[in-house]
């Protein structure tokens, strides 16, 4: 195979994320929201917002992340945050599906993306706490404008929110999470 | 309103662009396909490859104008390629759908996603040349991949698209064109 049989392999296989179906919908509520738009809408988010940041970002590779974040779940599926699953399993899953998605291109594009998405998982760098910030805070974004969403769906509390959804905002985007917040308890204040 | 409040306006607004339903179908043909996904798609396509291009890219431009180029569908929908429209109404319609959406920003940031865009549709930059032709070479991809779509659709022959969208990629793409043409051609003589 040539080097652009092997990309066009790949850029044609990453079309199965338009497939893979988020708990969260729409911001009009018509529809559940899938992996491959919500990755256009969150690098979007990411260019608008970066100036927020605590830090001076690298925000070509913060869209990279997001542009590259979730072909994994072509594999493994979306785990809705509020759903139950094996977190041990879910990582085995989706490093077996980075090694065979990335694994379609070229080596040295293979191994650049593939260092790109373990960035993003390790959550370290300033641009991979800011990227996994972005991708946290556009379902509640959503929710907010659709009244509820996935929050009804998975009768989510604002407890339950502050405790596993805020600290993940807060911890990369910290002057965005201050924006949200009191938007998210006027929402559960009323709901 | 604050800035953040500006920018979460638009970036909810835009939204409405997963709602903007193309001619071409996902690759499995299992439904058409929406502006949203296919722009992060062709994000995707850019960033593997710009390698490819004539000339040294600025690949973070690319990817900006193609997150950003269908935002005008929004208001004045998307406008199949081989179906009758009158260019002049649709370009004054496209222009006025810019004022509004990109609009809603700041001024500094509107002003500056206007000029993105703008740049994207004079066709004269390299880096737009690249964009448009990476623009046009995913919807024969995806036809390729599912067997006919829209070219199915709207009785597309070989002399039509060698007329109308082969001149389109070879601008901008050509080593991209010159692999791609053999397959094309491959299908309609067996169509």
């Amino acid at each position: 195979m040539s080097r652009l049989d092997q990309q066009m392999a790949f850029l044609t296989e990453v079309d199965r994320l338009k497939s893979v179906v988020r708990a969260t919908t729409l911001c009009d509520a018509s529809r559940f929201e899938n992996s491959a738009e919500h990755s256009w809408h969150i690098a979007l988010y990411a260019l608008v917002l970066a100036e927020h940041a605590e830090t001076q970002l690298d925000v070509t590779k913060v869209i990279k992340m997001l542009l590259l974040h979730d072909l994994v779940e072509i594999d493994a599926g979306d785990a809705p945050v509020f759903g139950a699953h094996d977190t041990a399993a879910l990582e085995l899953q989706e490093a077996q599906a980075a090694d065979r998605i990335f694994g379609l291109l070229p080596e040295d594009q293979a191994s650049q993306f593939r260092a790109i998405w373990d960035e993003f998982e390790a959550n370290e760098t300033p641009e991979a706490m800011f990227a996994k910030s972005i991708d946290r805070m556009q379902p509640p974004m959503q929710n907010l404008a659709s009244g509820g969403g996935s929050w009804t769906d998975y009768n989510v509390t604002q407890d339950m929110f502050e405790a596993k959804i805020a600290p993940k905002i807060n911890n990369g985007a910290p002057k965005i999470w201050a924006w949200l917040q009191p938007r998210i308890r006027a929402f559960f204040a009323t709901a």
